[in-house]
């Protein structure tokens, strides 16, 4: 049985959500959970819940949490007793097979170097996210992790990206561009000029080559990849197109009493848009690059992100993802020096 | 009076709306419009409206037009003969006092270059756009012209923008601001980190510091800098997830009779939205940087765009926006090393 730890106290709704959302995958997915962070507070939880103690869960107690205002850096060295480094201590040394945390993503980055390190071959480690895409999502990395990039870095994320998708998304031969200020070949700036070659030239992977800001939403590739600072201002500009859309709605609506029942027969249509840009269906996405499975969720995720996290976690673990991208770590070598 | 060349070729509607929005503004901004393009074809348009040989409206003919297809650096060199080439050959001539188009941005700012060249002092220059917020708007450069960029590049789009939301779009003191993955200080690429000590430095120029892209949105700044390949992918993705969401909204609607009636009713309110989110009202942002004045407007433009970007063209002329760059090009050449 796949044993996952799970950071307790990590997320906007923890521990609350988290021990819920852990109960509830030790219930349904076959797994074992082991809930890391303060005894106390996850014991009160837990009685929250029925029939637990018949449950394949555990707990591991942890003195400190990172906060999400704590600096990443910093915190990953100094506060060692945290849930994050004593749920990674367990995967370094055998006792979990992955991680889970809904907290601080920088600082989970930050422990995760500092406690598993990275997969021999491997240059940067990447931070991902799962993206609404029309017709379903795409996976994009880096969104965060380096700020600056060269194309080795680049070249691995797509390698890694790809094995990922494929294995544990189920992504047949997935589709893997660049994100690019123009579709056609020889647009791009330095960076992607001198990356492009080395996924062209890449084995077995299905490059589609450049991908604009317009057409990630289309789903034209199922991994996009791109330096951390282009990730962040791609995925906050989303957030904050998202966010001013419906704001502006909102204002607009209200100015009329017609609009307001309007909206009123249109809620269910637009709930239904929302759940198709939910996050709380993917659970979280991967730490890529780092020597162990580690998962890190949406900071508002409620207790279905934490279980569905937890799934991922799980196919993390059966599908030998870290294997594979050590076995490509020759080849990453071989090609971008 | 101030004299506007009008690119008649350029943009989706060209001709006729172009020629209309000529027209338009001759008629209602007390300016002069020379109508540049084929002689034929402007004339067959002209025919369509009244009382023109009253209006300040003249035509000078120009052979060939550079096309949305063409390839701007290419299309600028071998395409002399075209509406672009010969209406920036009268700025530059001073026959007239500004240019305004609707069509190829990037052929506009190659062919400006190789007429008009960079105002003294000036190292690169950059593609503007003004950008919606909830509050009103916001003005991005570069969006486009220079994929790669150095801190001086960026310092120097800060200036410049300032200069022209100050002096044309009439925002006093305006809030300057940069991109990055984090609002922190300290937060940034190298780049970012490199261009904020300048910035910070500059006289008169009220820095606001970095701006996320959730931000851009919400008004935080009247100008926010950038590299022209960060400033694609906002602007792209912007579009994106604007196209993703109104297709979904369509989607989910279409799939309830009540919600059909609900979307009938919320109509009105939906556009005022997109009234909001127009780039019609502002007509089209200028090139900065190249000494000459012009404005390049969206390609859908409709008559109103166009003739509301003579009125900002007009502006620019009135304002010297010009001089002012000239006569900051000392400060930047002192600052920025």
């Amino acid at each position: 049985m796949v044993r996952v730890a799970l950071d307790a106290m990590g997320g906007d709704y923890a521990p609350q959500e988290i021990v819920a959302g852990g109960v509830l995958a030790a219930r349904e997915l076959g797994v074992e959970v082991i809930l890391v962070g303060k005894r106390k507070e996850i014991a009160r939880e837990l009685e929250e819940h029925d029939d637990v103690s018949r449950l394949p869960l555990t707990v591991v107690h942890a003195d400190e949490v990172i906060e999400m205002t704590d600096h990443p850096a910093t915190a990953a060295k100094t506060k060692k007793k945290s849930s994050m480094h004593v749920g990674m201590g367990l995967v370094k040394e055998g006792a979990a097979d992955s991680f889970v945390t809904m907290g601080n993503s920088g600082g989970a980055l930050a422990t995760a170097l500092f406690v598993l390190g990275r997969i021999k071959g491997v240059k940067r480690p990447a931070l991902a996210t799962i993206y609404p895409t029309i017709d379903g999502y795409t996976f994009l990395l880096d969104i965060g992790a380096n700020a600056d990039c060269k194309p080795e870095y680049l070249y691995q994320f797509a390698i890694m990206g790809n094995i990922y998708v494929r294995d544990v998304l189920g992504v047949r031969n997935p589709r893997v561009g660049i994100i690019s200020n123009g579709e056609e070949r020889g647009k791009g700036n330095k960076l992607v000029l001198e990356t492009v070659p080395l996924l062209e030239n890449a084995p077995d992977l299905n490059f589609v080559g450049n991908v604009e800001g317009k057409d990630v939403a289309r789903g034209v590739a199922d991994v996009v990849v791109m330096d951390g600072f282009t990730g962040n201002v791609l995925l906050k500009t989303s957030e904050g197109i998202a966010w001013m859309l419906g704001e502006m709605i909102k204002q607009e609506v209200k100015k009329s009493p017609v609009a307001i029942l309007g909206a009123f027969l249109i809620k269910g249509a637009m709930k239904r848009v929302l759940a198709r840009t939910d996050y709380k269906e993917y659970g979280g996405a991967p730490l890529l690059g780092v020597d162990g499975n580690v998962i890190v969720g949406h900071g508002r995720s409620n207790r279905i992100a934490v279980r569905n996290a937890i799934r991922v976690a799980k196919s993390m673990a059966e599908q030998k993802v870290i294997e594979s991208i050590r076995n490509h770590s020759g080849i990453i070598g071989e090609n971008a020096k």
